[in-house]
């Protein structure tokens, strides 16, 4: 039997992965470049095509391009209906724009899930038949894999987990509501925490950082807390927080004891993640509670394109 | 063919119905009666049992019995879990109980459930593929109908929409959270609502009804909403708005755009209705904003029993 690959693209926010998968989810070859938000979409099939064909050339048993796109997409008619950071691309058929320029089967579908596929495939949703996926970085990405399936809902609308409320008082988010987990739990919501902070260590904190609020980032925050700043384990410690009250409710809402936890900001783990699992036990029924389990993703920037590949294979 | 029937129980927080129904969710005969949650299990089997029975008697083409209980229920074995309504039932085995007192096929799931398959059957959701369906009453009931059926989540736990957060800093809830939907859009949200309301009508209001926020009930807040009393009016707008989050929050979590609204409380849908989807479009996405509906129960207090029922004739 000869071997067939499919080659997996994450389209990010700031950065897009392209790379050759094979079967097992084993990556072949892969690449990582820097892209805008300023693209326009034929532009952006432009650029990936490039890399797709050279990819094509150099592995002649590729059959499919599975992309994983940053926004709302229907799946069979492979439209993007609207992404947070790409605001020009409304209704995009990128089915068929990637479809033309790849000369390949495309297949479609938001990041966040293919994420989740990839950590159903080949991590840390192996051995979960129900899980919650969250990927923390720019923004909040969410998929929900339901009896070893990605659930959509309707037209593909289904883990906009970013944007349910949990402060109603709370304050304006980008997508025209308030108060949503987005605003705490992202590198926005980071910026966002330290804002809003009135811990004594926070002047002391924004003198060394040059005082510029809009500069901090995850990494950033990351670092000082390794350096044990006192302020930054502070902000880990809200974040953590306001994670677990975000993830108490989609354990309430979905009923699904699981979760894995992906993106870029997951590197802070070590700072996080016991005040998360602390809420969460509060803000859950004791026999809920005990049951819930929190897992860290294992593909890590690898899993986008090992599940948007790998589903091609299927 | 010989016609075949069920016994349909809704068993609530404050009542239990029972009823004969066919394999149409037509209702043959219903009786309902008062029950207090001070019960033990056997006690109810007991009442409910003699119930059974007689209907037996009349109905010989009873082939089983779907039953719905108030809290969290692991439908394979039988088993409720957790009950808000009955403190004292934990790891209870209803299925077992049951079929040994009605000595019938028994099948046990969560009363919401049972509702959102009787909307299902035979009411609002019959051409619907993916619906919500909240039950406003003494609590919050939920349940998700995702490709046509039941979504139950690990071990029964989904649907617990009434403790979702929306509030984070908000008052504690009985669950031990605080700032739960529960504590806004209930009985008890609804007493909470007032106390917690400056409106300036709100002495005058108090005055008329003896002054004690704890005698406050639903029905009370519609009759005086139907006189044109300001006060209550301007509370069921409350309720609407905190509505509207919530449901805004489970759209944007399950991706589903049809939400169908059952329980007591949905009695006083002229006067919360505007104001909860004025809201959810405030706070969706604009794309999915125009594809959400609300609909209103159409089994009204029937639903549960047809649900319960038709189950057993699948």
């Amino acid at each position: 039997m000869s071997e067939k690959h499919a080659i997996g693209i994450d389209l990010g926010a700031t950065n897009f992965r392209i790379g050759v998968v094979d079967d097992e989810g084993t990556i072949l070859k892969k690449h990582m470049e820097k892209v805008g938000n300023d693209r326009s979409p034929d532009d952006i099939a432009l650029l990936l095509g490039l890399y797709v064909d050279e990819l094509i050339r150099e592995f002649p048993s590729i059959i499919g391009v599975g992309v994983g796109v940053p926004g709302i997409v229907e799946v069979d008619e492979g439209i993007l209906y609207q992404s947070p950071h790409y605001p020009e691309w409304n209704n995009i058929n990128f089915g068929e724009i990637f479809t033309r320029k790849f000369k390949m089967p495309v297949l479609l579908d938001n990041d966040a899930n293919m994420v989740a596929l990839g950590e159903t495939f080949s991590g840390a949703g192996q051995n979960l038949s129900n899980f919650i996926l969250l990927t923390l970085g720019t923004g909040i990405g969410g998929g929900v894999i339901y009896n070893r399936k990605l659930m959509h809902g309707d037209h593909g609308f289904a883990g906009e987990f970013g944007h349910i409320t949990i402060d109603v008082e709370g304050h304006d988010c980008n997508c025209g509501s308030r108060g949503c987990l987005e605003m705490f739990c992202s590198s926005v919501g980071l910026s966002h925490l330290v804002k809003i902070s009135n811990h004594e260590k926070k002047g002391d904190f924004l003198n060394i950082v040059s005082g510029d609020i809009k500069c901090i980032n995850p990494a950033m925050l990351f670092d000082f807390a390794k350096d044990k700043n006192e302020f930054a384990i502070h902000i880990w410690k809200e974040f953590g927080t306001y994670l677990g009250v975000g993830i108490a409710s989609l354990v309430n809402a979905f009923g699904i004891f699981n979760i894995v936890i992906g993106g870029g900001i997951s590197r802070a783990w070590d700072y996080f993640i016991d005040h998360a699992n602390a809420e969460i036990t509060k803000k859950t029924y004791r026999e809920t509670a005990k049951m819930i389990s929190i897992h860290r993703s294992e593909l890590v920037n690898d899993a986008g394109i090992i599940g948007a590949g790998r589903s091609v294979l299927l």
